[in-house]
């Protein structure tokens, strides 16, 4: 994503290769990982576009802008500044400055940003709104772009990623409300699209599962997003159902709020008539009434990685490095969220 | 800020003139701002620096890129994230992108930070960060770079600028706590080189004496940042003074939220023993326990505002429009961290 990709892109068209192949037979000591007919072809589509392989080569060492973009969902979402922080830390290690935009869950919005970041050239990108399937991500890295996802993934994986362990979180939530006493617990979950909402669910299913407790299908319901007001209609939803229910495992802390505001306007109290759990541990957590038993996360430090993983591909050219799924454990910290039930 | 800044300020350099009257003598409905003599030596320069009026003028309309550089002290304040949204929303009605950078209220890291902001080419800047005397805005501003700042201004103004009348905020508080039988009353105040902290000290002891309250020099602390961790050392001092209150006036609602902390680790009880004001109303603040008296501000319409000072001058040429600074009325919220003396 220098400034020469598209000289690189020019090459690779006529030489029939991906921009990568290019990449790599213009660094002299991953030139040997090119074949020969193939650096044949290269090098003559460098003579036909009328550039010199020196040239193309200096391009690609120096044209550095030392900026990484970050594509966030939601700011408002306390986690990510955390994350952010993370990011800018490790970044700025190395003498990089993060760019941030904020796409408000707004595909087009998020369009934008991205091309808006690509022409000012940044390095690399770091991507917290993967969906599972993701027009911007699979275009980035059809284009070999430096990329790192964080916080989900895509479905079919083959890239850089820092996500939580997320059906490990949902378990311990579900463990620990089990032991509490609790049998008919139900889950607000995220949305299917992300990996997060989906690992989440089959993580609760499964977990229920293992302690032999049924699950009725209306005790499942989905939040349209990982906000307090999607949290909230869905719980609504549940407890319109009429199904009995004495706990709920949400997707997140914000869906947990909106959860515990749907149960106080039906007169319910938490934890006393109902218990509920987040994930997330984020930024005021404990100061909420009542503090929210969550599973905790380190979100600093997945910043931290995430900034690893996208320094490392612009360093070695994005293509050359086996992209890596980093998982993360959650760890359960119980609070006054959750009691035995009432 | 466009991509010919460099040629303008040659140009600018050779004829004696700023920028700014380069580029009123380039913008034709404009020219007639530049005095005959001027527009003389400007043209001579326009010609010695080897260009053409026409191709200057063109690059003045055409190389935008439709980036604004928006600067945030510290995204975990939840009040930025709201404003930043604001920001996004009007700059996008526009066709505009944000790009952020957070600075953690690090000088070399913002210096860092607006360089490569600079030199992405955005179109204009929003900052949040201003202290009273700031390196990096009076470069802004001696650089024609549109420009609009954020939450705080800087003490000489003569810059866009959109803040809350903190004045008036600090004033509803004390009122109110007066109201409520308190005359004892602290304030835990903010960093005194930022115009936020200092105008809000200056406020709360101008509504002391409106009262007719005398308010010992050991009530007044300054916390050295607006977080809760520097509100709890801040509140902390204020308690081993030993001066005898009932109440305390805090400079943001995390600075609030650490003197709770403090209060909490002495057995104090809020509002029981002390009551606690904020400033803000950020997102949560009617979450905590308790919830938080504070005073409410419009955050995403400030970023609207901010987004309107800043396009304004990137459509006009920084220079030609008079910078204005706009103050926005805080109202009081009254929640149940303040109560009448126990």
């Amino acid at each position: 994503m220098g400034a020469n990709a598209s000289t690189l892109r020019e090459v690779a068209r006529i030489a029939g290769v991906s921009p990568s192949t290019v990449s790599r037979f213009l660094t002299p000591d991953r030139r040997h990982l090119v074949n020969a007919d193939t650096a044949t072809r290269v090098e003559e589509a460098i003579r036909v576009a009328g550039y010199s392989p020196n040239s193309l080569a200096r391009g690609l060492k120096t044209r550095r802008s030392l900026t990484v973009g970050v594509v966030i969902p939601d700011l408002r979402n306390p986690v990510f500044p955390s994350m952010v922080r993370g990011i800018e830390d490790r970044l700025e290690r190395d003498g990089y400055t993060a760019l941030i935009v904020s796409t408000d869950n707004d595909a087009a919005r998020e369009r934008r940003s991205f091309e808006r970041l690509r022409a000012r050239q940044v390095d690399g990108v770091i991507c917290a709104t993967a969906t599972r399937e993701h027009e911007v991500v699979s275009r980035a890295i059809a284009e070999d772009v430096p990329l790192a996802l964080l916080n989900r993934t895509i479905a079919e994986g083959g890239v850089n990623a820092v996500v939580p362990d997320d059906r490990l979180g949902v378990r311990l939530a579900v463990d620990h409300l089990v032991e509490l006493g609790h049998t008919a617990i139900a889950h607000v979950g995220g949305p299917a699209q992300t990996t997060s909402g989906q690992r989440r669910r089959a993580g609760f299913r499964a977990a229920m599962r293992r302690r032999g407790l049924q699950v009725p299908k209306a005790l499942i319901t989905e939040a349209e997003a990982f906000t307090e007001a999607a949290g909230h209609r869905a719980a609504r939803e549940l407890l319109d159902s009429g199904e009995c229910l004495t706990a709920i495992v949400a997707a997140n802390d914000l869906v947990a709020l909106g959860c515990c505001d749907a149960l106080r306007e039906r007169g319910l109290r938490c934890p006393n008539h109902v218990s509920v759990t987040g994930f997330n541990d984020m930024p005021f957590s404990d100061r909420f009434n009542p503090p929210l038993t969550t599973l905790r996360l380190p979100h600093h430090e997945l910043g931290v990685l995430a900034a690893e993983l996208v320094l490392a591909s612009v360093a070695a050219d994005a293509s050359t490095v086996e992209p890596r799924e980093v998982l993360v454990k959650p760890t359960l910290v119980v609070r006054r969220s959750t009691a035995p039930p009432g």
